[in-house]
């Protein structure tokens, strides 16, 4: 059984993950604003790998069908309804519509891991609900991939931390789980933190965040098991 | 003071380094292989990002002045006199002359850490007298900077242990060293193997070396303060 984690999608091509079960974790922000949006009532979430790319692919649909969301360096993308706050989407501003969402990290990294099936969208918020289904995997396939979105093409502490506990949770009771040098490291993380809120708050991400104002973003993100629903990612659609 | 680890150097641009120190670390094999080429009488070491590069730099050399060495998946490059193991840098083969060097993961580490100054080559067998240099410079300029490897433009577990080594000797009885997210992850690294040849026997690389019979390869690379001396990488040479 073999068990990959990788701290940035850097390097991933479609022929790693082909035929492969993912998890795509960027919990600082995108993956718990997608979750967030999916429990509030969004039809669904499509990620752009840029905020160009999000405007041009709303440029034909109903105004009243969709909402533009993301950010660039923390902050609200100019002329976007929504930034990338998991606060913001509330069932008023997202039910019934499909969100287009782009960021820095998030977004991308789940672009890169297209073609993978299933490509499930994990976080502190819906753990419990995506562990089972990546113990689950990796019971029935004897493999598992779990992608970190990462910070300017390095491992944030964050995602890694999260990772570890998606590892630790998935292998439980598993013998021989082949685990790869990312995945050991993300293991030991687990280890290492009194908690999710604890990780959260030392890495860099979690600092910014918190000096920029947005520290009840933090505390949100690090809420544990808020949400049982376990978004997956298909023909470009997250849902 | 500012203590920053890049388990990769993909993304570390030339302008994030300017004047800075670093440290560059690929214990499996190359920053080993450099060192003890050079304390066996190696005039220099030149890194190559690639082997073409290597076979160009030394077209127009006297042959005796020389010798090309390098490995591509753990084994020697065809038409190059020695392969990436520091056991091959004896006396012999090397003393008086340059090595070229090209390896995958580390000589384009440390083409990448150009620009920055001083650019140190560190690792397991140079450990306490790299460490005494990393300290120093962290006192005297607040600032360093520890550039591993990586494999496949992942973290690489062997690096990232020593990295760990590394940010824990330097920082020892400094206050408010900040640490980026991959040097915390680092230091907890640092506490989490028995000992060096614990992490290194562990990593991916470690394995695979094992099971292509460099298995004196790995125990070599993990026998700690073997040499004294630090190497430095300026004007396209280490010395």
């Amino acid at each position: 059984m073999k068990l990959d984690v990788y701290f940035t999608p850097l390097g991933l091509t479609a022929g790693d993950l082909a035929g492969r079960g993912v998890i795509v974790i960027d919990v600082l922000r995108a993956t718990t604003t997608i979750v967030a949006a999916l429990a509030n009532g969004a039809r669904g979430v499509v990620p752009a790998a840029t905020s160009e790319e999000a405007v041009k692919m709303t440029a034909n649909l109903e105004r009243d069908g969709f909402v533009l969301a993301g950010e660039r360096k923390y902050q609200p993308i100019p002329g976007f309804t929504l930034g990338n706050s998991p606060r913001e989407m509330t069932p008023e501003q997202v039910g019934g519509k499909t969100v287009y969402l782009s960021t820095t990290n998030g977004t991308p990294a789940l672009v890169a891991a297209q073609g993978a099936d299933p490509v499930l969208v994990g976080a502190a918020v819906n753990f419990a609900a995506t562990a089972e289904r990546a113990a689950a995997l990796l019971k029935e396939r004897g493999d598992l991939v779990i992608i970190c979105a990462g910070r300017e093409k390095q491992i944030a502490l964050e995602d890694a931390y999260t990772a570890g506990r998606f590892v630790r949770a998935a292998r439980k009771g598993l013998r021989k789980v082949v685990l790869n040098d990312s995945a050991d490291v993300a293991l030991g993380l687990a280890q290492r933190y009194r908690n999710w809120l604890d990780a959260y708050t030392t890495s860099e991400a979690g600092r910014a965040l918190q000096a920029l104002g947005w520290e009840q973003d933090v505390q949100f993100c690090a809420t544990v098991d808020r949400y049982d629903l376990v978004p997956s990612y298909s023909d470009r659609t997250i849902s």
